[in-house]
């Protein structure tokens, strides 16, 4: 609980109206895109650095947890106040302050949404390459605290690779600045990249500069369905072995399609056991060459049917069935627990197996969407968290999934992170000794804790 | 120095040939790329983690100084004893584990040096992008603590951006494991990107995963002479700013081209105050388009020669300039400097304006080489280290050639590192508490300061 002194004191920094402690805000605020609900204390909503320093002078003095927020669409529980303090939203500071065509970045404010970025940079010919799945919701602050993924990173990576620069308040109040504008830059320790995944554990990331790259001039979207999941994955291999970087390589399997079409999302044949959604981009004659090659792999390795777009609209009309995939899972049961197995791409095949294997050995309806090019895949447990014999077994699950990935070499998590949702996990993939560095690392930055403690670490 | 006792303690666990301390074998080893010299007490080639986690203990508990080393081309002198100790030598660590086609990354040594690493990748059709300008003798492991750039960044970005993994044994003995071999990882903080670019201050790299990408197909080569600087680096913007991202885009100022010419490196027009060396890679038709365009916009842009290699005979002529440029350089005075100041890539025609008029403010001769297309400059300069009035005024012009470069929103180092060559400049770029910050997670590492000390911290 914050003493009534210490929300005057807070009110006095941001103004009244931007600090909210009534019932309804609070519960508001109490859950993100994991499940567990945790109620805070407070939730403040800073304007600029200046505040935010005078806000962790203030936390740092009276031992106030503080965890600070973006939309809240990741998925293992980091933005929510799992030790009761105050969550802090940035909402207000979502300014993009400044695109350079010529440098090829643009300086943001955490609060800018990753769509309204994408939006403002191709108007000058130019794309910011991370797309999380959650782009037209999820925040730019909140993309580097999670190092955030997405369907794109087969071919551009992930938020870390276009990450140029940071300004970050430090939980004393001090302000430091790591990074800049420039592709090369090896000046002391690479601050920029620890702050980045750190999950709001270590600072507050008040600035962000990000780089941008031309924007590809043309792209291909193709749909391929597959009567069986074999046939699917062997096509994943061979795409990706031949040379080609495609854009996006996403596959969904047969649960996650009979959810879909039961939805009305989209329209396949009973036979469909697998589909894939794959897109290359690039200048526009590659783009052409790539996409007949592509056709012509699923055609061999069995696909019953292969599309693709000869519009945008057609375009979008293929990528309807992935956008549908979890509005439709959200709604066969009371919950869905999105997972986030990531294993090197040519053991993509054996864990699918490994997937459709426990979800028999469990009684769980499991199905399975999957950045494939990339190894990262989405086991999605569609399940009813007040059921607590059903949950017994999909901690069970979960527990031999995790093990499996990381006996092939994969992690814990490709881009969701690890939150509240893994924590437990960390000693699968990490020694007694690496985990004591980073908890090391943690008391550097953070002596009292109070940067959304309870989290991983 | 290291007493007899610790001596054949650390015999007993090398061999009693990988442990050297006579005169002749310390002198070999008290200088890198960067200049002064600093005497160590003894050198030490482990042939495997095991060993180096054995030498760490004996190290941690004797509080002995070790500072490992690769090729030694770093140009900043970090890897070099400052503060005595013993060197740690990878040349037995050298070997090539595993290249994985299908998951397109290789498990490799520290010690395997870049370009048999790029050789033995290209066999499967596969390209490891990192080329420092030193690649055909430094290691990946020196790569990796420095996070090399080299040529091809404005394409291909550095180091960092293709490491996935590392095994590193610490201080204290105990080995660690960070990353994997997928591209997607968020679990935990980001040990693998803090320990690039670390400089030997955190950890002993004993093991590295790094990304490969599919070899391109094609490459064009073009070589532009200007007879205005200010035209080439027009020229620079103009190709930056079309869209096409080049692979390589090198500028050599007059000072540079004159010092070649008379060393016999290569011929020039008697009027050429500049020179372009360009290159595109990638598929066949869209190198041969790009190639065209970059063609014309140096001819409209007042280039009086451009040449385009017809064949791999012709490209390999025109990189001759750029490949006798640092010995055409260090052959005209004792001694030469290689700077290594980054700024954003529209700040580069300001930058070189800057260092033509610090020659003449301090009467030195400076010249300039780039990899303008990511703002990376070099200015070399051409000294004698004995005449100490000089080089008074060599550090004036360097103290004033960082605060520009900080100024503009550089940085101190692009690719080289901090070392104890720019150590000095540090409180330039990062203000007191990040500085803190960065010595407390040296602490966390190292908690006796027995890792390179005296180096950049």
């Amino acid at each position: 609980m914050i003493s009534a002194s210490i929300a005057e004191e807070l009110r006095s920094i941001v103004g009244d109206e931007w600090f909210l402690d009534t019932p309804e805000d609070l519960a508001t605020y109490s859950y993100d895109g994991f499940l567990p609900e945790y109620l805070p204390d407070g939730v403040i909503i800073p304007g600029n650095t200046d505040e935010i320093s005078k806000i962790m002078k203030v936390a740092n003095r009276e031992k106030i947890n503080i965890v600070p927020r973006g939309a809240g669409t990741n998925i293992c529980g980091s933005s929510v106040a799992r030790e009761g303090g105050i969550i802090m939203a940035f909402h207000r500071m979502n300014k993009i302050l400044e695109i350079d065509p010529e440098d090829m970045c643009a300086v943001v404010q955490p609060g800018v949404v990753n769509a309204d970025l994408q939006r403002e940079v191709a108007s000058y010919g130019l794309m910011y390459p991370p797309d999380p799945a959650s782009m037209f919701v999820s925040t730019i602050g909140g993309n580097v605290a999670l190092n955030a993924g997405g369907p794109r990173g087969v071919k551009y990576g992930v938020t870390r690779d276009y990450l140029l620069g940071l300004e970050v308040v430090l939980p004393s109040g001090d302000v430091i600045n790591t990074g800049g504008k420039t592709l090369k830059n090896v000046s002391g320790f690479d601050l920029t990249r620890l702050m980045c995944g750190s999950e709001g554990t270590l600072g507050i990331i008040t600035q962000i500069i990000v780089r941008l790259v031309p924007l590809p001039p043309a792209k291909a979207t193709l749909q391929a369905i597959f009567s069986s999941l074999d046939d699917a994955a062997i096509t994943v291999s061979a795409i990706i072995g031949s040379g080609i970087v495609p854009t996006t390589l996403e596959l969904m399997d047969r649960v996650v399609l009979d959810v879909i079409r039961d939805y009305g999302g989209a329209e396949f044949s009973d036979k469909a056991d697998a589909l894939l959604l794959i897109e290359v981009d690039g200048e526009e004659v590659l783009v052409e060459e790539q996409g007949k090659r592509i056709e012509s792999f699923c055609k061999e390795r069995g696909a019953i049917e292969v599309q693709r777009a000869k519009t945008p609209q057609d375009a979008d009309r293929l990528w309807q069935a992935r956008r549908t995939a979890f509005g439709a899972v959200a709604s066969l049961r009371p919950n869905c627990i999105v997972e986030d197995a990531t294993v090197p791409v040519r053991k993509l095949p054996e864990m699918l197996k490994k997937i459709i294997d426990l979800a028999d050995k469990y009684q769980l309806k499991i199905g399975v969407l999957a950045h494939a090019g990339d190894g990262n895949l989405h086991p999605l447990i569609m399940t009813d968290l007040r059921d607590k014999d059903e949950m017994a077994r999909v901690d069970k699950a979960l527990d031999e999934m995790y093990e499996e990935a990381i006996a092939m070499g994969g992690t814990l998590s490709g881009e969701h992170g690890i939150g509240i949702a893994k924590d437990r996990f960390m000693p699968l993939q990490f020694n007694r000794s690496a985990i004591e560095i980073m908890r090391g690392i943690k008391r550097v930055f953070d002596p009292n804790n109070i940067l959304n403690p309870g989290s991983f670490l």
